[in-house]
């Protein structure tokens, strides 16, 4: 469900795009399964939306980037492979100061260590923390990014113990996380930087394909949901009405597929 | 995870069985996926166990048992098939005066509506509240249960607002929430019913299978735990873990399967 941050944020800067979301709804959350579960469920959802004839990739989840991207584009080497963790921690070396950056993320993906290998590759004497927070997709997807009340404030800060003092920038190495900023800015101080790994990566994808774009003919007359096709591997009221409150809008027809 | 709850008790209750015990931790939570999703589960896993023999079969998930039952007994008629719904329901329409009964449980479970069925068709006129609990599987799994902690305080509180006034007896209508019983006897009062499904199943399988294991050769000199196989679908590493808190000691070895 979290991809859909992601999608949101590539819908506004590829207008014309169309774009085809699958939500393994069926497994999820991934960020507490092991990586080989998740390599196995990644290939599968590649595939699905390679035999749809996508001509780029996405996978907007950070468990899944962090552990399956290798195997991904080994498997599909024509196709364009976006992750979500480069682009976050290259947005997270570019702002931090000598505090580091704190990376707030699933079990699996703290545990895999894909965000801390990536910063250090960009700059080897960074501090980094990370901490992974695993209440908080489920939080997220009970709405409770909504409103700043006392179960979600006692969620985040509970996660937050001992590295409150830590980093002025902060990664959100989860794309649920986005909904819970400003909670994060209520109780670590507004001047914190936080950088949104579905935000950047949204960049890197439209600085990627928005090129090839432009030589394409212009849709932006049909309205951008609309051309959006939402696949989803359980059931589809369910993912309506998650979505429904992760994109802020109403979401056309959504088809169940299995994997 | 929480099946292991019931294992506990009725490794306690049957110590001369032999018991094989099957995690579907690649898909949990079942909790939050919808009722043909599950029913799939729970035929898979059965498959996997009816193949290695068992003679009675108890699935100790509360989601599963209220989804899935009538076709798990339709494909395997041959076979004893225990839920956890009937015997918590049946032991709570016996201690309810007439405050009634408050279930809690996951949120397929409660809309699946099988608690409120079976508490009224044995007494019509009960009083029944239902109420989903949806992070209390994650906290469960995170070790929230062994503390009074302002995080469990916190998300138990939230979960039961409004509920508070209802039912001197309550349910417990998920397999996981055995672990937050001193919370709820604190947040609501020492003098609560407390109806635990895993207690309940686990005395009406040992007075069905009882009986007839008084004829088998008594292996009551080897360990319990050691007689028993696990079975799980997702990190053997994790389900280690996670299982030793749930169950209060070591497990042996774990096999990996995949349904």
């Amino acid at each position: 469900m979290g991809g859909l941050t992601v999608l949101a944020a590539l819908m506004q800067r590829l207008p014309d795009q169309r774009f085809i979301y699958l939500g393994d709804t069926a497994r999820l959350p991934y960020g507490s399964k092991t990586s080989a579960s998740v390599v196995r469920y990644a290939d599968q959802a590649a595939q699905c939306l390679v035999e749809r004839g996508v001509k780029a990739l996405v996978v907007a989840c950070n468990t899944a980037a962090a552990v399956a991207l290798p195997s991904l584009r080994n498997r599909y080497p024509q196709l364009p492979i976006f992750g979500v963790v480069e682009p976050g921690a290259a947005a997270a070396v570019a702002a931090a100061d000598e505090s580091g950056v704190l990376v707030l993320a699933t079990e699996t993906t703290v545990l895999g260590g894909a965000y801390q290998k990536c910063l250090l590759r960009q700059r080897p004497a960074l501090r980094v923390f990370a901490r992974s927070c695993p209440l908080w997709v489920t939080l997220a997807e009970q709405g409770g990014g909504s409103q700043l009340d006392e179960l979600s404030l006692t969620v985040i800060k509970t996660a937050l113990r001992g590295f409150i003092e830590t980093s002025q920038t902060i990664v959100l190495g989860c794309t649920h996380f986005p909904v819970f900023r400003s909670h994060l800015l209520h109780l670590l101080g507004s001047d914190r930087v936080i950088v949104d790994s579905a935000q950047t990566t949204a960049t890197v994808v439209a600085a990627a394909v928005g090129q090839a774009a432009l030589h394409e003919q212009s849709t932006r007359s049909v309205d951008p949901m609309q051309m959006t096709q939402f696949l989803a591997t359980d059931g589809v009221d369910r993912f309506r009405r998650v979505g429904e409150y992760f994109l802020g809008q109403v979401l056309p027809a959504v088809e169940w597929v299995d994997l």
